[in-house]
């Protein structure tokens, strides 16, 4: 099937929005979601923006069921290891279901390492669910290693009032 | 004891190098370091810096057995998640053995929480090795949680020929 693969610009974000809570559906955690179109189109696209995205389109021949030609998407930031120095991160990666399957998924996974090759990075990070063994095995399947059973890392997180409580000086 | 935390400057990345490396030797893996001092002058200290950095500083009578007083730093970079928006993420937190008990490195924590907070930032994340039980335990204790236990998320990593592999068209 044709499709493309292009940086995505803040006319996405209505799309991205949607998907976001597709792909929270699916990690059955839709209620997680506070994200809006408007934030994203707040902090992925101003000055200094928190996050880059890429977006997979179909020609209109091929639109979903629903209508929607932007039918994939990839959120990636730059970050930094202390070890291995810059690092790009990728946030979330999403395929529409009636899309997979035909190499869309792996074609935005490439475009982010692409990107983060060509800003000197050295290492592609993400996190998977562990019970979600079909993208476990698309990621192992792609030369990734699990961190976590590896080598004992654990993702931690500070949140709402203990975050608050913590700056506290 | 007498300390100050405060922003990093250039000056400050040999020490940084140094303690990244004290940090791996606890960790058992110095031999996975790869940064250098002139790494994190160019990745920290140039225009759209990979990460930012504190560090913790006490006055000349107290300095260290080595003769040091930069005893502490953390390092981070802003992040973002598709579901709770702008987020801090901190790549490390040291204290010098010698220094540590004394509250330094809640206060780095605390100060990265305050500079995550004014952001905008929801979330401070960061991982933790799991045989790291003071680590762990200190985190927990200020109101951190175990994404990892508690939501099944692993940490991936794609590098090195893999990454080379992964970026082909």
């Amino acid at each position: 099937m044709d499709f493309s693969i292009r940086a995505a610009n803040v006319e996405d974000c209505k799309d991205i929005a949607r998907m976001i809570l597709e792909l929270a559906e699916y990690e059955k955690v839709a209620d997680h979601v506070k994200v809006t179109q408007r934030d994203l189109e707040q902090d992925g696209f101003s000055k200094n923006p928190f996050f880059h995205g890429i977006v997979a389109e179909v020609p209109e021949q091929h639109k979903a069921k629903e209508g929607h030609t932007k039918i994939g998407y990839a959120l990636y930031f730059y970050s930094y290891s202390s070890w291995s120095g810059r690092a790009v991160y990728m946030e979330d990666l999403y395929v529409m279901p009636e899309f997979r399957g035909k190499g869309i998924g792996k074609a935005l996974m490439s475009k982010v390492a692409q990107l983060g090759l060509a800003a000197g990075c050295n290492q592609l990070n993400f996190t998977v669910l562990d019970w979600n063994k079909p993208s476990l095995d698309f990621y192992l399947s792609q030369g990734s290693f699990d961190v976590t059973a590896d080598m004992g890392y654990h993702c931690m997180r500070c949140e709402g009032e203990a975050l608050e409580h913590l700056a506290q000086p």
